[in-house]
């Protein structure tokens, strides 16, 4: 298909696809005359997948671009591509170094990931990322031990176990192997987001609010 | 304490502190000579709930001005607070109006809402989120269905049910209710999140790796 023809079945305008094809993230079309490329259902899939990680996952062009080489480098194994799509989606890691409250809750999360007995990277930056949520919620005053966060933990595994992997393990070829994961880990932690505030309000109607979702009159 | 303390205590830069009184966010503290203002607890609780909605939940200043204005009016019920968290934190709403796609997802996040006996107002963004999700998830061929995303629901609610909402109960004062509220919603959101993440990764471990959390030499 032509150019005009690929945005009106993904619904993503010509400038942009001209875009992506600049910036590398949509390979080239196969050159068919001077001013004229061919385009096919790869090129449909890999669009979907940028909008996907654009539109719902909200990474940034350039975390992006790192997430489709990884799934496009045939040497890299399933793991090594989630890696590199968790390390794209973490927000910079913020260690404070020297600072001894930073250091406390960066050996507080080591300590809960090690006793849930969960094989991580030294170096991931999740790590990092659970130091950061441990630290604020000791400033704020909140629980912030490793048994306090334990229920998100559990919560966590056994969604991942129970669903997600199977998920992926079923996929049939690499890339759709590889699609269904990084997919897995951006959209469905967006899923489970918006279900946890979903939950939430529903929650809260019934303690503080009237049955209908609207606040009570004060 | 003086500004100087303030900024000590909390480890804000003073120049940002003043960035807060000015914006708002931070209310003036005590006025003692022509340009001498003492601090107390309260600027200090509000600091750290500040630099929680800014470094964690990643929330804009604008966002976070909404959120402390709730927070403030003694008007407004828990579930009135609540619903201007989940609103600020929402990302924008995408509805695409006049879209048969659009509206076939929409229609499914709201009957996945009411097949869960969910009260969740008509208008809250999150059904727009959650639409949006199931839209990106089919355009990419994976399963969309309420049916689907059931495993989300549920892990969500249990956890709101069985953890969330019960701290939220267990809080002292209004302040500190509210404060629960808002840091639960946004911070525990991260914690949920980061949590699948080092899940899916030791997972990955065990199923794709060698076992070291590194991947296999190809």
């Amino acid at each position: 298909m032509r150019i005009s023809q690929l945005s009106a079945a993904s619904g993503v305008p010509i400038p942009t696809i001209k875009y992506y094809l600049r910036e590398g993230l949509l390979p080239a079309g196969e050159q068919t005359a001077a001013t004229r490329a061919e385009y096919g259902e790869r090129h449909l899939r890999r669009l979907r997948l940028i909008r996907a990680l654009l539109e719902v996952g909200r990474l940034p062009i350039a975390a992006i671009r790192k997430v489709l080489s990884a799934v496009d480098d045939p040497e890299l194994s399933m793991h090594q591509v989630l890696g590199t799509a968790h390390y794209a989606i973490a927000p910079t890691a913020e260690p404070h170094p020297g600072d001894d409250r930073w250091s406390e809750a960066r050996d507080r999360a080591d300590r809960m990931i090690a006793g849930l007995g969960w094989r991580v990277d030294p170096d991931a930056p999740t790590r990092d990322e659970l130091a950061q949520a441990m630290l604020t919620l000791g400033e704020l005053g909140m629980p912030a031990t490793g048994e306090a966060l334990l229920p998100y933990a559990e919560a966590a595994m056994r969604l991942v176990s129970e669903h997600e992997i199977g998920t992926i393990r079923a996929s049939g070829t690499r890339e759709e192997a590889v699609q269904a994961l990084v997919v897995g880990t951006v959209v469905h932690g967006r899923v489970l987001d918006v279900m946890r505030r979903l939950a939430q309000e529903s929650a809260s109607a019934g303690i503080f609010g009237d049955g209908t979702g609207k606040a009570p009159a004060p």
